[in-house]
């Protein structure tokens, strides 16, 4: 999504621009406000879903009775079911999340870590299905090469079929709603692979591990804390894959 | 800052890869946890000081007695002097800071803006000192071509001299980085431009106006609320800046 605005260039002459969209989505969870996203609008009832679940803040999309999306005013309500109870005092979440953002709200270091279980018996990609999805990702990116300004994040199956894409400012925002729409789809996690266009840190691991999924691909770096991360997740973190080179860092392929 | 780890490369050969650093800085004020910003190791205390400042925490750094800094344990104690109050109940920043996080922590939507008043009469840049900074920035670098995780910004004076580069997972660390160190050197932030390497968001000009920096420089894309603010803000931001072009969204050169 992409909005067009006037801009001047270096010889003085006037023009217009198309930048990425970036707004604020509140969410609110039963009338508290739990977090404010810096996003690109677009698939946004995903991105709250992903968001609850990524984040763990529910358990599953089961919880969620009603979501009334207002897009226009930028806010989210989220009703819940009557048998779920969230510990919101717990969430300490009236917190912002920027637009790269997907760890805010945590009270500790200690609340970094360690809320998920790491996998059993993880899904192993092939390495073919590696070779082709940067390709597929790059074709599939609509807006990228008007504005410069969006990361793309995509699941592939273990045949290297492309199942969903999106594109995002925030780069945690694009995964939350490839969750979002995965866990409304009945799409397992588990049994795909997410690569994203930039670098990985920490934040796109635990994401990735909310939703069960096994191995993580980056077009770029990783950071040394997603190492770990996923060391310890029993996840595969893929990084630099420029085909035909990539690197495993943690894991392995089939 | 890099690190070496064990990888496979794609034709299942072992060998070793330095990648960036990311780690968690828990920020205390007088004993109460503010937030935990994932960062890379290196000028903590510059890190700690510039966020204090471009979060609209302090007022200026005459409110710091002393910071307590212990960067293995990735704890900053900081102690503020008796005359100032913080009001800790307003921040509601339990919070954590992801490494390209700058606006974590504000209750509402309301609160992401207005925090600081506009620039009056800002410096204005010539062109010549913008054509130059890209190229000083990247000879600058230290990092980036080993690990290629690193975000980096720099402060320029108008006539195009680098005054400070730094370097972090998380680009808005940077800026922190940078504010902390001018601020503590007497360097004036209002004569001088910031050069970040990559894309502009809402959050880096948001951080630039509370130290009072008049032009923000992006190699890559803005976005549209980075446009809208830097408008409302007074603030010169110029994007896609790649000798000899570039565009000016919002403000003018000298």
């Amino acid at each position: 999504m992409d909005k067009p605005v006037p801009a001047i260039d270096a010889s003085g002459k006037s023009k217009t621009e198309h930048v990425v969209v970036e707004e604020p989505l509140q969410i609110t969870l039963d009338g508290h406000p739990i977090s404010v996203v810096m996003r690109t609008p677009g698939h946004d009832e995903d991105l709250v879903r992903g968001f609850l679940i990524s984040e763990g803040i529910l358990p599953s999309l089961e919880a969620i009775r009603r979501i009334d999306l207002d897009s226009k005013a930028n806010h989210a309500l989220v009703f819940l079911t009557d048998d779920i109870q969230v510990d919101l005092a717990k969430l300490t979440r009236h917190v912002f999340s920027a637009s790269s953002c997907g760890i805010c709200g945590k009270a500790s270091i200690d609340a970094i870590t360690g809320n998920f279980p790491p996998l059993e018996n993880p899904l192993r990609f092939p390495k073919e299905a590696l070779l082709t999805a940067p390709d597929t990702l790059r074709a599939a990116q609509e807006t990228f090469d008007t504005t410069g300004g969006l990361h793309a994040a995509a699941l592939f199956d273990a045949s290297g079929k492309m199942l969903a894409v999106r594109e995002d400012i925030g780069r945690h925002n694009a995964v939350d709603k490839l969750i979002g729409h995965a866990l409304s789809n009945r799409i397992d996690p588990a049994a795909t692979m997410l690569l994203v266009s930039g670098r990985v840190s920490f934040e796109i691991m635990q994401k990735s591990l909310a939703a069960r999924i096994p191995l993580v691909a980056a077009i770029s770096a990783p950071s040394s804390l997603a190492v770990d991360f996923a060391e310890k997740a029993n996840q595969t973190l893929v990084a630099f894959l420029r085909p035909p080179k990539f690197n495993v860092y943690a894991g392995r392929l089939a």
